[in-house]
């Protein structure tokens, strides 16, 4: 099985974007491709195996997620529909609520769609401020919520920066005024251990492709006991709250891969932060007019964000993707635009510096070398670039970086 | 690679509900797990690879559609999206109108989407009523139409009888009253040649796993210049039209399943039609009291769906299945239910011929032995149970089949 096995050439750097699938997953996926593949719905033994391989994939989501019943798990196509899925699901049922809570810093998946349903459905939204460290503004938070608040949604970890919220406090403090609380855990789910039965959660939204499962599948958890009112209507799959025939496949893939990533989550918390600690250490060193993004203290282990002054990030990519080494400016769902992601510019990252932000984002499969050949690549590359910039010159040099600070 | 290519045990005769994905299309989606496995919008290498192969898969799909355009066509994650994802972006464009018309024997991924929105959010639905072969009423159909119809949704194919809808025709009378046109030719695309360019259809849904793709991917086809607003809201995939990271293998997957149906439709069209008859011929021979249901003159060439009189199509099922033959009662949708589908109940099939409704549908996968081999069983097991149905007796043995008839 060589096609399934064989390592991507050079250093990938952009596991926040999306992973490379575990070989192991796509092992478990393959039978249901060309064997077990017929319709969970179906009465024949085609389909009747098939349905307890999803029965086991939901058992391997719900331990992930520290969940209490695996009835809680509903297989989406990914973390997009799960986040609009959810959002949709409680304004209809949270009747009499009008107002929708989240943050500056959210995926587009949650800003677009809040910010659709306010200028179209009537909705008002609350957007909270982050500080100069990505850390959500906790007073604007409460003084927002309200008996009008029919939802409020705050990502897990931050996609750029790794920043991670509260979630348990912030869901807690939703519950008191009687709001829904929904988290966008695509970047924390399989980074971080989860003890979602022990919070006040309703939702949580999660994708396989972040965590080396396949592209195309998801799940959004809902809490037993919570409204749901589909997005998706049709058959009677998912207990009625997803309709469509099931993605066996990718949802086998997804089970597979958070079992690994349970397995892998002590690695992830020592020897990926390690090697994430030892990258930024060498390049925040050696590379003046740089520093780290978002708060470093509360991170995601494998997310280093550094903003490098006077120059702009696209470049810094390309010429790291001529050397092999694939990062990215922030979001891919944003990269060809040429300004600053609306994560730097909530953090009121200076302007200059904001434009040269550049993720490196680490895996279970990140190793040493690579790091090792990373921070031998990137001082040269940013004093290259400096070179052709016409913000960089002998004065600026001689100026203080600008570094935001704890208060 | 003998997991993917080791065949599956048993006669699998439940095409309709899916297919086996083809091995050819499982080769081409391999390297997309751990090779290629970028996200397409990053900028750097390991995304740039991906990009082209999406490129790719949209003119596969194209090409079995006889779409003009590759921008026409907009992957998402199955055929039940697809058909939601229509039919609320017409209500949301056509300003000033509020009729839905759809047919009784649509799939539920249509019907009860239709119901909720007359119910729930204050549409008027026209459902219009088949003939006794499953043929569409015109006569209602053009009654209903008027200046107030938002969007007609009619499939292409019914999926339990394989009845196709003359849908070039019914598409141009929409359009003379500036009603959008939607089509749910799961059942269709990849079994009967399609040459939209030259239709007024609007939108057309496609499902991945019913022509040997995988599941969980899915297309709409939005003719250009019909206005879309998207379902699914976030990032600025697929061209505004449904955001989350693209799902890269499965599009690869359904690129490549589209072109193999397309060179295997001739195939289809000649040696298993030729099988589906003898089949048919041969159980309609031997079996007393049961007959075809649907528009046998117009018909899927993959599909025969008999009605036998006096028991009940689920221990038919049971019985088959113990014989290693893969069957189905009607939609995989709604198996476990007890009540005749609405398929059948649409077309008017009596009570107890519609409850022994019994769907057999091939492939290109399908041997003429296993046709012989079903031949061989189906006679037997009807005479057994009707040996132990309380409804039989030799009086109902000495009356008249039912039997609809061409009007």
């Amino acid at each position: 099985m060589t096609a399934v096995t064989a390592a991507p050439k050079g250093i990938y750097l952009d596991n926040n974007a999306t992973t490379r699938v575990d070989p192991r997953v796509v092992e478990a996926m393959l039978p249901f491709f060309t064997e077990q593949f017929g319709n969970p719905s179906s009465i024949h033994s085609f389909g009747a195996d098939v349905g307890k391989a999803v029965r086991w994939a939901r058992e391997q989501v719900k331990a992930l997620l520290g969940a209490e019943h695996d009835s809680e798990i509903v297989f989406t196509s990914g973390g997009t529909e799960s986040d609009n899925a959810a959002i949709l699901s409680a304004l209809k049922t949270q009747v009499g609520r009008d107002e929708i809570i989240t943050s500056a810093v959210e995926h587009p998946a949650i800003l677009a769609l809040c910010e659709y349903l306010a200028k179209h459905e009537g909705y008002t939204l609350h957007v909270i401020p982050v500080d100069s460290l990505g850390r959500l503004d906790m007073d604007a938070y409460a003084k927002a919520l309200s008996e009008k608040t029919a939802v409020v949604s705050f990502m897990w970890a931050n996609n750029e920066t790794g920043t991670i919220f509260p979630i348990a406090r912030l869901a807690a403090m939703a519950k008191k005024v009687g709001a829904l609380f929904h988290t966008d855990a695509v970047q924390a789910v399989g980074k971080i251990p989860l003890d979602l039965a022990h919070t006040d959660v309703d939702f949580l939204s999660l994708s396989g492709h972040k965590l080396h499962g396949p592209k195309g599948i998801g799940a959004l958890y809902v809490r037993r006991g919570t409204r749901f009112r589909p997005m998706i209507r049709g058959g009677h799959q998912e207990r009625d709250r997803r309709a469509g025939t099931e993605n066996t496949t990718g949802i086998v893939g997804l089970g597979k891969a958070c079992e690994l990533a349970l397995a892998h989550m002590e690695e992830e918390n020592t020897r990926v932060r390690a090697l994430r600690d030892k990258l930024e250490k060498a390049i925040i060193g050696q590379v003046s007019h740089c520093f780290v993004t978002g708060d470093w203290e509360n991170r995601l282990p494998n997310t280093c964000n550094i903003a490098f002054e006077y120059i702009e990030g696209e470049a810094i990519l390309l010429f790291l993707n001529r050397m092999g080494i694939a990062a990215s400016s922030g979001s891919a769902c944003t990269s060809g635009s040429l300004e600053p992601s609306h994560v730097m510019r909530a953090m009121n990252v200076p302007f200059t510096a904001a434009h040269g932000a550049t993720r490196f984002s680490l895996s279970r499969e990140t190793t040493e070398a690579e790091i090792d050949a990373t921070i031998a690549a990137v001082p040269g590359i940013i004093e290259k670039l400096r070179g052709l910039s016409p913000f960089w010159n002998k004065d600026t040099a001689k100026a203080e970086s600008f570094q935001p600070a704890y208060s």
